[in-house]
């Protein structure tokens, strides 16, 4: 059985970065992976979440929303709901964290970047979409500080992006789209550095539980994929 | 004193509708009027409300949100909050409204549309973009109904736009922008027809209340505008 | 068709507005508009809200509520759902909006009114009724400050009230009562002050769009009923 | 040390009830004791809530609120601050239970009274005042369904009245104001029925306990102002 | 007919209280009175709610819970619902009111002291178990504060303690379980000093008002019961 | 440097796994991992939610919550707050997943089992406690409707269980108390079937990405734990 959309197993979809979408934000970017679109914005705030007075160190956080009909059929707002549901949530606590890993945050000083992630159109693989793009966000945020003299250096201490890999009919598969994720039995969402580390591995069996072996080889995969995300974040955004 | 973008008094902001931009909703359009840009899908329904059962018509409903960072500083979200602001509901209210005058709700049949109006980017005239793009979307999603031989016609009466006209600096002025509408004396949302009848006038003082013949004027300067709105939605539209 | 009531066209319902209803509040009224009954107080907080820390300035704001039995049939109230509706919000910015107009918040002091007006029986207007209710209210509550030497002047430019206006049965009518409300294809709400200036023109078409004739025909019908409500005003408030 | 207003130690403040003050509410009355004044309307409803499904038998609930200006300074409104407080639960279960001891809710069928106490102005003993006119309120919403040949009997087994009494500089003194209430140091309010049976005593120390001497001459006390209040209700309800 | 667990009429269940069984509150019990098990914990928080800032005063404060399966069939957890049920919040004012009535709350200094009632299994009698619970839970936090010579003194006017009386089958009890509860005709629940004194006394008929007689025997009936709880806290808690 | 509880690296707490501890449950346990208490609850209700009628299946959930005063200091109720935290619902998606994943839900039956994972005292590791503690309360529950005849066969497929490991001071230690939760460099939660498969990999980094070589080790070490946590609840349930 192919996949959905005939692509090979190992191969990620079409995927573009754009930048500064936004006239207001300091950093924006529109990524769009395959069908999947979100629209990534870092907002610079000058102070510090109330935890955080007076300990010299910034902070980095995040927001995740779909529009209603980025799905398939409308999905009912969550203003509307008047609350954020457990997925949003485990999602934008993702975003946040992984960004943070790798921003150094003493360097940042006291202030807050928000990163906001607007899912226009989904397609499968928004969250990992979301952190590969709001990481391009958030480095074309703090190249503007730094032009601005805000900042001396850039507190990045690697890069950061995200991709999905799964068992889809038996098969391991890199990135995901909307089918194949609803009838993967297992899923498995990867953030990684630009020095190959891991910051994050969610790895669910949906149905069938997994082995090492699988493991394994779903990593191997996701790797190619991230690495192919990092270089073209790195043309995105220039020198850092 | 001129105006701060330099326009002509009676002279509207560039703007464009693009159509077709969301491979999931049935109806869907991108309109941008200068600065200020909306998202503006519609979505069919095949039910209609509980307090529409069994009426045999159907209902046109608005949903209106502001991405966090539309702004010129970052607006907290209204699902954070846990709820809608009274500004929000107003303008929903008033997109609803504006578009059920002119459709059939009868012939529609018993389904709803949903509108939902995204601002992605925001510089003043948010609301009055909404109405005029969201006709479109709407218009769209009722071709495709009758395409897929849903609707045997088209249940529009006739077309609807909106823009807003002020009083600023003593001036009165067609379609304004932020700083215009932070810093003028009236403030006038007008929603016509194409067969030139209005559907809704809203006009504030927001410091110095206004004379008769000021709304005259007004009224007049509106008017020209929502004419090039409508010429344009006929284009895009194409023939209903 | 006659009117429900058996009005004639141009007449507003009896009119009585009773002062000093409520022993704590430092200005209230009680407006009776036929048989729509609207208590209205307005209360004195020495403190303004935070936006306006520091700016030498005073506020005015509303909140509005309806008993659940003022209706016809029992509403559920707002406190049990737990959220205020779109509509109430819409009304409490409108009236704060149309005080506000009126009152020198300058030499108002860094203090701030807070009108409140509950519907204590509902047949339509209930807003309009509010408005001009509350602008008594708070003229009573400012001369109060004076006579506690709290304040030197009172703080007012000019006076406001407001009425409704509609089209029903094809006929221009003036102060709408629920029946009225209810099948109008046409509903205005005016607000104009002591001088016949407009402070706010909401004018609605529930069905069929208007035209600018029936704007005019319209405005100067509700001008009538505004004077008649502003000579009642007078009498009521005293010399201010 | 004598009352704050000169009354005698066991005498009721003025008390009046006014019938029939809402022309929408099936019964209704304006309750004054003192300068606490409470508007109670009965609304029928002709269904139960869930829980009563199928079982042949009606239900009556009550809710209170307090205007915003009822209180010598203003108080937040719930619906803004978006939930009932623990105080207004605690009353309008109080109310209810009360009520529903006296009705025979097998005769009354399925339909539900709701009953709404709200508070036009308070000055202490809101809760008692409340119970005492919604049960006239209740009384006329029946007498009117019996009129209509809903009902053919009233079902209401006995009159209900309820009073406090307390412990106030050391004296027991009957039906406590504002000022006495927010000083004394013992607190009770007593429902009582016209046969002299309890239905709901609540004695509370606020500072000082107190013996089995005081509840026993406290109870005495109520029972005289229980009296009058229900030769009240007689006339006020008229025939059953 | 017997009691359904065939205890005497005035007797109490089995009751046990543990203590010092969780680690890291300042007091805690697990209280038994047969099937109804309660943990209660007293948390020191060096600081007073704003309205006693500066007051020289500490403050007791209650919350009270019951877990989804403590009752026979499971109950939605109030976090889900989002809301704090009525009959929550009026056992957690109980609660409070109940201990701060023997504390000093003076010589407490400006702290308070957080109550959790968590009711691990419910089978009546939950809120009065509570109060018995937590008054050992709050003396063992005070005893520990002293040790800690954060207090010189243990700011402890009297004991408290509480039961439940009812009229169940015609006949005077003490100590309803859940089976008794819910059929009896009159429910009380008394709260008693150590010193023979009321705190409380909340007396409801569920369906048939009861006389003086029955009050003067039910509160005898509770004495019994409170002297026992208030023999064994004295045991568990220790010199004071 | 040692664990601060002088731990070997390999080695989990002092565990127990208390059954039938509640006597309204079908199943139910108290598990303790060292510090860290855990009240399990399964409640078997007889429909399933909304999204699942009349798909011939069943349905397992789970709800999950802290106590206020588990926690070294106290944490406020989220039922006082409003709402339920993005961590709480994370954990008990996590918990909800894991034991779906090894019951066989069309032979369940349409019947939802609620799990309750009430943590009584918390040291680090409560969302794998809950997980290793409710797998046992759910066999129980089903064992139950075995016994009374309701299921023929106990429908779950394999066993589950999970712990921590982690990166503390370079070290991979198993089964992470609070002091060293707090300041692990890398963080893994398990989920592990009795045959060794995955059904869910979470592993984070809180500082310093991790290597493929420390994934591999980190979750031998954590087979490890759960071999011998599956062991005990092999005993505590008994033959299925």
């Amino acid at each position: 059985m192919a996949r959905p959309d005939k692509r090979p197993l190992n191969k990620m979809r079409p995927t573009t970065i754009k930048k500064n979408v936004n006239r207001h934000a300091e950093g924006s970017v529109l990524i769009q992976v395959g069908n999947t679109h979100v629209l990534c914005t870092a907002s610079v705030e000058e102070r510090v979440p109330p935890f955080l007075r007076d300990k010299n160190q910034g902070w980095v956080t995040a927001e995740y929303s779909m529009l209603p009909r980025s799905t398939h059929t409308r999905t009912p707002r969550e203003s509307s709901k008047g609350k954020v549901s457990g997925r949003t949530q485990e999602i934008q606590r993702l975003i946040g964290r992984s960004l943070r890993t790798v921003v150094d945050l003493e360097n940042l000083g006291e202030r807050t970047i928000w990163i906001d992630c607007d899912v226009l159109q989904a397609d499968g693989g928004t969250r990992t979409a979301s952190i590969t793009g709001s990481f391009v966000a958030l480095c074309l945020a703090l190249k503007n500080l730094k032009k601005k003299k805000i900042l001396n250096t850039i507190p990045i201490r690697d890069f950061v992006a995200a991709t999905s890999v799964g068992i889809y009919d038996g098969k391991h598969i890199l990135d995901l789209n909307y089918d194949e994720d609803s009838t993967a039995s297992v899923d498995f969402n990867v953030v990684r550095t630009g020095a190959g580390k891991f910051i994050e591995i969610q790895g669910t069996a949906e149905r069938d539980p997994f082995s090492e072996k699988d493991l394994s080889a779903l990593l191997k995969l996701a790797d190619k994929g991230i690495q192919e995300l990092i270089a073209m974040q790195k043309k995105v955004i220039g020198p850092l």
